[in-house]
């Protein structure tokens, strides 16, 4: 096996981590999106969106696992970590991410609304890397639901 | 006295108490910069940087007030208040303050390097107005001193 396809088999098994949680967030009635912090292949923070349940607007999903992640690690900073999200992380979440020095960041499906690029395109890490579209369908898939549920 | 002089007095009565904030962020070896939020002429949220204390990169002054702010007036959209922090927010921050619909903030020095005009300037609620300026000598020098005295 190559080492990309290696990788992306990786980057699927724990992009279905974050859906798990994604998935939490959607029976809790929040909107669904997920995020495991990953460092060294050992999952070191899940979270999901409790932006309802808190009355929090701060309570994304990644700013969980940001604050779970350096709890874990005893430090501040995630330079060797990756971020695993269902959706594009939006202008805080990117700042926040930028803040970590996180240096790879994987999402599932973009978001045309609120996503950084479009915000905040050099909130980043000059040196992150971001791997865009794993899973692509089924992070898609579950907003959609979620949203079609609330009509 | 004109409408702006009673404004300008009650902002920097306001920027007074985010300074005060800023102080105790300083004297815990933080990055001083403190907020406050205010509804209806009355304080509702007071906050500072914890960001070493808490090992937590999203524990800004901003951000924290938001939540306090939110928990106090018990639903997360805060469209009402007018946010004072001494320094211009962070991208991350601005996010955060875009999200909970803040539709006025005040702060005191620019922050060149950080500071979410550079880098999210559409992050706010497009109807959110911005003053600037507001005792900018006594919330720079606070930095100043502070990044003196870590040299």
């Amino acid at each position: 096996m190559t080492k990309e396809k290696e990788q992306q088999q990786k980057d699927e098994q724990f992009m279905q981590k974050a859906l798990i949680e994604a998935k939490a967030a959607f029976d809790a009635g929040e909107i669904p999106i997920g995020a495991v912090i990953v460092c060294k292949d050992r999952i070191i923070a899940r979270a999901h969106n409790l932006t309802e349940t808190l009355h929090d607007v701060t309570a994304h999903a990644e700013m969980q696992a940001i604050t779970a992640a350096a709890d874990a690690l005893g430090g501040k900073y995630l330079p060797e970590c990756t971020l695993y999200v269902t959706i594009e992380p939006c202008t805080m979440c990117a700042g926040a991410i930028g803040w970590a020095q996180l240096r790879r960041i994987v999402y599932g499906a973009t978001d045309e609304k609120r996503g950084f690029h479009k915000y905040a395109p050099e909130a980043l890490h000059p040196k992150a890397t971001i791997t865009a579209g794993i899973l692509e369908q089924e992070c898609r898939e579950l907003m959609r639901q979620f949203f079609l549920s609330k009509r």
